[in-house]
């Protein structure tokens, strides 16, 4: 396993193309970046650098230089579950092939599945993320070996759980994490109910205190499928929008999973709260969620997130193909093609996502920013002829020409090779979960043709 | 330049996983392929090869060895318009971005294109396509020299195109090519009138006569939008399907393209003239067309074909991201996630088109069948674990896993290098493209959030 490489030291990094993500959304034709100390201190045509004196150089040539995709909604620990089950009708999926094997988590698989799901973001250049699950001290720890940046959450449920018996060992789980990663440089903690249906009013309420106590952002699955918000209505006299607005979890620092059931109503009340949807199309289209209103958040002035959801239902976190689904999945549902253009979807997965973690540096290489960026190799076939890069990052990358993904100034991954994480063992490791998790047999689904 | 692998020898390959699509859909772990003078002849067990004597072994370790995947619908040149613009109303996209520029077409630029397509046919595992476009004798050049398997279609209009100045015209060419092809072991000829809005009946007659008298097949683009619809009914007092049936167009060497505006009745018509349906989930959502009725076509016992379309509505040639999306697609559509499960979406892109392209033996991997195959690097990130390998090929795989591409026994892409194409002088080539195109300023689309 190599040594991660130095990241105190001052870089300039050049590239045939930098999609900036400024407020201008500049796209610099032979472009530099400076970096020191993890920040961007400056941005430009190389020529404007040609004095500058530097401790490293690293030229990455035919490449397109861009702020890290920010996945704003995953667990990503369930990489074990990537592919164990398909294609069923959703309660029968998850009581007869997730819950089961959720019973028998511990914080050794929750981490393994973790630096799993770390590198294929490497790989796919996501630099950071917000996490939702059990045991997230696990998941703070593969993340930090790995490099990445990550919103913390520690799921909290009204039932027991293998990490915590009640609600209120959460809470104090998330209390205990909040002090210690409050000075870590990548990692910070929000208070993530699971939903309104996994928790109580009193469970609610408690979450907002605690995120009010510590100052924490908070996350929440809201409005994901009609049976949430039939059961809302039926349990709480209001549907899931009005009844996290009446406990006070809907304000600027909160973001919101899936918000697939939004009528015209909560899209006002959620714009003028100042949340953030994490907006996870191909999760909400392999479960038969349905589609979130993303062109009447955009016609309010909202920019979403995008987030991949969990290995278990997309079955990739892959940013890449969240973006092109997100672009052509609002197109065909609206019967219009200008719906979701490909620079709005770049601006969710860079700007939505910093808005959703509460890091609004992030997403965009300007001075002061921290220096998260991946490279793409533009000698990819899919890629050619080159007229509108971030046409290209949208409708004709897959994510797997990304070669270098750099987190706070220090690469993690670079052409081929993960500098961070010992990755043959980890593919070793990851080879035994299929005796952890047991292969279900399922029946095949050919047809008689 | 290398020189392409002989492929007259015989080989045995092997790999840690074969997908063969056979009728059982067996799946083998630490299997072997043995191949002779561009056919499979024996698959099986490793051990089971113990003995053989053959001229080449090729193992492929930690890999996933498939059948190729048919592209059954595209306009492989096209790759010159990828990511030219996008976003936009149809027909301003047409009008005043594609056409204008198909107006300055020739031989030269249609095999730069088709080159193009292609190579990252070829990087993302296609091994076949139907391609429909015009000057197809300049993309049966590219596709010679590439060494993939094409059903050519010179496309024919009513109206003067750069290549042809009658439908008599490109009805001659196509009698041409079908007598300069006949003989080519991985190039056949169809007749691909282009749309019935861009044809007459005379000239579809013409089409389905010239079909006959060379024993071709047809394809062409039907029922791909509602105005399609709506201009057919009122020119020819029929919706698109009763009217290519009353001309005798649909038959079983028919296959059409995107079949998005069907309803039940028209199924039934498909179903009976025993038709294949090419579709097109990405290009259909990039352009709003709507949603094939994929899941009315399974339940009449049609399997679909799945087809990229071309660059320039898509934006790429990958038919693993066309089989990801097929399978997404449809569960939302139906708010049902049993239906297009990753079996099917599978046969879909392997049987499917070969039933689309008249080449009945491809698409598996069972003695007799050509060596079409490809293989996946089973260590990428986003395979792990690996449960159940065809969710994996439909749901996590990006297509850039594909490390072996062989068409006819004759390895044409092998670890990141083409081996039939030069494609570092195609890179500079592409890279002209842009000047013949001349980039369009279009306005940039982020809001004000």
């Amino acid at each position: 396993m190599k040594e991660p490489e130095n990241h105190s030291c001052q870089w300039l990094i050049t590239a045939a193309v930098i999609v900036t993500q400024d407020d201008g959304r500049r796209i610099l034709d032979n472009g530099a970046v400076a970096v020191a100390d993890g920040r961007v201190t400056a941005v430009g045509p190389v020529s404007d650098f040609a004095d500058l004196s530097v401790e490293k150089r690293l030229d990455l040539g035919n490449a397109l230089l861009m702020p890290g995709l920010i996945n704003a909604h995953t667990h990503v620990s369930m990489t074990f579950f990537r592919g164990l089950a398909d294609d069923l009708p959703l309660m029968k999926w998850l009581t007869e092939y997730i819950f089961p094997r959720e019973q028998r988590l511990d914080p050794d698989i929750v981490e393994l599945g973790a630096l799993l799901g770390c590198a294929e973001m490497l790989r796919t250049g996501a630099t950071s993320f917000a996490d939702m699950y059990l045991f997230e001290d696990a998941v703070a720890a593969a993340v930090d070996k790995a490099g990445l940046r990550c919103l913390l959450g520690e799921a909290v449920f009204a039932f027991p759980t293998p990490a915590s018996a009640t609600a209120e060992e959460s809470l104090a789980r998330i209390r205990r994490q909040a002090e210690r990663y409050k000075a870590h440089p990548r990692l910070s903690v929000a208070v993530m109910p699971h939903t309104v249906y996994t928790t109580t009013p009193e469970i609610l309420a408690a979450c907002r205190d605690l995120a009010d106590d510590l100052k924490l952002p908070v996350h929440i699955h809201l409005a994901e499928t009609r049976s949430e918000v039939e059961s809302c209505l039926e349990q709480h006299g209001r549907r899931p929008v009005a009844y996290c607005r009446d406990l006070g979890l809907l304000r600027p620092s909160t973001s919101v999973a899936h918000g697939v059931e939004l009528n015209d109503g909560e899209l006002d009340i959620l714009a003028q709260a100042g949340v953030t949807v994490a907006h996870n199309p191909r999760s909400n289209m392999k479960l038969a969620s349905g589609v979130a209103p993303v062109p009447g958040m955009l016609s309010r002035g909202m920019l979403p997130a995008l987030g991949t959801d969990g290995a278990a239902s997309n079955n990739a976190l892959n940013m890449f193909a969240e973006m092109s689904a997100c672009a052509l999945l609002h197109k065909v549902r609206g019967l219009d093609p200008t719906l979701c253009p490909a620079q709005i979807v770049l601006d969710m997965a860079t700007l939505g996502g910093a808005k959703a973690l509460g890091l609004e540096g992030l997403g965009r290489i300007t001075p002061g920013a921290p220096a998260d960026m991946i490279a793409l190799d533009l000698s990819s076939p899919n890629l050619q002829p080159l007229y509108r890069p971030v046409s290209h990052l949208v409708y004709a990358a897959s994510g797997h020409e990304v070669m270098m993904t750099m987190v706070d100034g220090r690469p993690l991954y670079h052409n081929g090779q993960w500098l961070t994480i010992d990755y043959p063992l980890l593919l070793k490791e990851a080879a035994k979960l299929k005796k952890w998790a047991g292969v279900p047999s399922m029946p095949l689904s050919a047809g008689a043709y």
